[in-house]
C-alpha cells in the first residue's frame, strides 16, 4: 500500500470532490472518499442524512450554489437519473463560474446522459462515470464505504472530452476510491450493460411471468431449487427501477432480447427435430442434424466457460504499462479495455499501469 | 422428535432399502438411511466407494442379484439415467423372485422412467421419485448426508399405482429419510421440472453463448456483476449433463421455449414501438400504448414476488391433516400438491400431516 501511494504520488490531481445525492451509490462513495483522505463535500435534495454525513467527516451544504463554493475538482451527481435534467439546469450557471470543476454522474446508462449534459450546456466539462457497485438495497442508511471493495468503473468519454478532466475523473477513481478503470464510449458501454445486465434483467422478469402464467405454478414453485433462485433473483428487485433502467437503454435490450428469441426458438425447433427423428436416448448417444445441433448450442459457450475458470482460479493478474498518446487517447484506452484490461493506476498522467486480465 | 417419532411410530413399513449406484444423489441417500437407522443394502457398478460405505454402516454387493438376497422392501435406482435399460433388464428376473420389493428412482425426468420401467415389464412394482436436491459435484467423494436436509421429493404415481407401493415409497422418504414429498403424475412433473430447471438451463446457456458471440465481449465480462454471475451459474456446471436432462424433456422444454420467445420478442416490439413514440425519459413517467404494456410486463409477476416474500418471511408454514381416501387417491394428492401442500408425514397409512404453503 505504501509503495502503491509512493508510485503514484504526483498523480492525485483532486483536492475536493462534490456529491449530489447521498444514497445508496452516492453515500457509499461520499464515505469511502472521506475516510480515504479526500475533502468531500455533498448535497442532498433533503437534510436528512446531514448528521451523520457531518459525523463522518463529510461537509453537507443546504445548496447546490453553497456547495460549488466550496470549488470541488469533480463534481459527481449521484442523483436518480429522473432527477438529471433539473439537476443539470440549476448547475448551468454554477458550472459556468466555476470552469475548472469537472462534472461526471454514476448513472448505469451513459449516452442518455451524455446526451442530458449537452442539452444543458455542459458537455465540455463533461466526463461520463459507472461504477459496478450496488446492491438491492437503497438510500443513505445502507451507505457503506465497503460497496466500492475491487469495483471496477467504465469510464466513458468521446471525441472532445478533454484529456485534463478524463484524467482528474479517472485519477479521482483510481487514487481516491482505490477502484480500477476501463475507458469506453457510451454506446460501448450501454451495449455491454445491455448484454450483462438490463437484457438479462428482462429474462429473468419473463421467466418469474412464466411460472405465474403456469396452471401447475404452485407445483413448479415448489420444486423450485437453485437454478430458479438464482435465474430470478433480479426479477424480485424493485421491478420499476428495473423497467426504468431497461427504458433508458431500449435499442440495445431490444437488439439483444430479439438476439434471445432467436436462440431459444433455434433450440425449440431443434429439440422438435430430434423428437421427430425419434433418436432420443437409447441408452447410447443421439445421432442426427438436429443433436449434433444441439450439442454445438450446448458447447458454444466453452470459451466464456475457460473465462470463468481462469479468472475465478486466477491470483493476481499480471500487470503491465501502458502509454497513453496525447491525441487518439480515446482509442488507445479503449482498444485496451477490448483485450480485457483495467486501469489500476496511474505513473503519470499519461502513463497508465494496467491489470492484464484473461481474454474470451 | 420424540414426540414426531410416537405420532407416526406404526407407519414406519420400511426395514430395508437396496441403493443402486452410489454417486451423489445415491450416495448421500444411503448415508443418510444408515445414519437415521434404516438397513442400507447397496450396489455400485464399480466398488471404488465400498471400504468406505461399509465404515457408514452401508452393506455393500458385489452383484444386483446378491444385493436382492437381501430382501429389500424399496429398491431405489440412483444409476445414471442412460444405465437405466441395462440395469432393469438385469432387474426383471430378480424383481420377480421377491415380488414384495417396491421399485423406485431418483431421476430427474419422470415419464421417460416409467416408459422405460414398463418397456422392462417392471410398471406394477414401480413408484417414481425425484428429490429435490444436489449441487454441482458428482460421485460418492462428495456425498453428504446434509444435502437432503429440508428437502423435498416428488413422488410420481399413475393410475394402476398400488397405494401399498406408494406408501412404502412416500413414508420411506418423510420418516426414513426425513424430508416432505408432494404427489404428482409424471406429466405434471415433468412440465414442472421444464419450467423451473431445464427451460431455464436452456436459457442460461443462450446468454452465455450471446455473450461469446459479441465483440465485445470483453468490455461485457468486465463489466459484469451480480446479475450476471446468478443468471449464468447453471450454463458453467457441466454442459453435457444439462444436455443430457434438456433432451431428456425435449417436448415440455421446446413448449417453454417458445414461450420465452414470444414474451421476449414481445418486449422488443414494445421497447421498439415506445422508443418510436419519442416518449422515453422527460424527467416523468411514460405514456403511450407500449409504455403501458411495459408496464404490465414488469408487473405480471407480482404473484410470484408476493408468493416469494411470504414463503422467505414466514417461520413454520400452518400444518393440518389430509385424509388419503382408497379410491381416487392420486387425484386427492395430486389436487393437494396443486394447491401447494406438502406431506410431511403420517398418522396412519391414509391419513397425512400436511404443511401448507402460500399459494401463487
Amino acid at each position: 500500500m505504501a509503495a502503491h501511494r509512493k508510485r503514484t504520488k504526483g498523480t492525485v490531481v483532486v483536492d475536493t470532490v462534490g456529491i449530489v445525492g447521498l444514497g445508496l451509490i452516492g453515500g457509499s462513495l461520499a464515505r469511502r472518499l472521506a475516510q480515504r483522505g479526500i475533502r468531500v463535500v455533498a448535497w442532498n435534495h433533503r437534510p436528512h442524512p446531514y448528521a451523520q454525513a457531518e459525523a463522518d467527516g463529510i461537509f453537507c451544504k443546504s445548496t447546490l450554489a453553497e456547495l460549488m463554493t466550496a470549488e470541488p475538482d469533480v463534481l459527481v451527481l449521484c442523483n436518480p437519473l429522473k432527477a438529471m435534467p433539473a439537476i443539470l439546469a440549476e448547475l448551468k450557471p454554477l458550472l459556468d463560474e466555476h470552469p475548472a470543476t469537472t462534472l461526471t454522474d454514476v448513472g448505469s446508462v451513459k449516452g442518455m446522459v451524455r446526451n442530458q449534459v449537452k442539452a444543458a450546456g455542459l458537455a465540455d466539462k463533461y466526463v461520463g462515470a459507472h461504477p459496478m457497485a450496488g446492491n438491492e438495497l437503497s438510500g443513505w442508511q445502507a451507505a457503506d464505504p465497503g460497496l466500492y471493495d475491487d469495483a471496477l468503473w467504465a469510464v466513458t468519454v468521446d471525441e472532445p472530452t478533454d484529456y485534463r478532466r478524463f484524467f482528474a475523473v479517472a485519477s479521482l477513481i483510481t487514487e481516491g476510491v482505490g477502484n480500477r478503470i476501463i475507458v469506453l464510449d457510451d454506446e460501448t458501454h450501454d451495449k455491454a450493460a445491455a448484454m450483462i445486465s438490463h437484457m438479462p434483467h428482462v429474462v429473468s422478469t419473463a421467466l418469474i411471468n412464466e411460472l405465474t402464467a403456469n396452471p401447475d405454478r404452485n407445483v413448479a414453485a415448489a420444486l423450485a431449487a437453485g437454478c430458479w433462485r438464482d435465474m430470478t433473483r433480479v426479477a424480485l428487485t424493485d421491478p420499476d427501477r428495473t423497467r426504468a433502467m431497461v427504458e433508458e437503454d431500449a435499442l440495445n435490450v431490444e437488439v439483444l432480447l430479439r438476439r434471445m428469441a432467436s436462440r431459444l426458438t433455434d433450440m425449440a425447433d431443434q429439440l422438435h427435430a430430434e423428437q421427430d427423428q425419434g433418436s432420443i436416448v437409447r441408452g447410447g448417444s443421439l445421432k442426427g442434424d438436429a443433436a449434433a445441433h444441439i450439442r454445438k448450442f450446448f458447447a458454444a459457450g466453452d470459451p466464456f466457460r475457460r473465462y470463468k475458470a481462469q479468472t475465478s482460479s486466477a491470483g493476481d493478474f499480471p500487470a503491465r504499462e501502458l502509454e497513453i498518446p496525447e491525441a487518439g487517447w480515446q482509442q488507445t484506452l479503449l482498444f485496451s479495455a477490448r483485450r480485457g484490461e483495467a486501469i489500476t493506476s496511474f505513473i503519470h498522467p499519461h502513463q497508465a499501469v494496467i491489470q492484464i486480465r484473461p481474454a474470451i
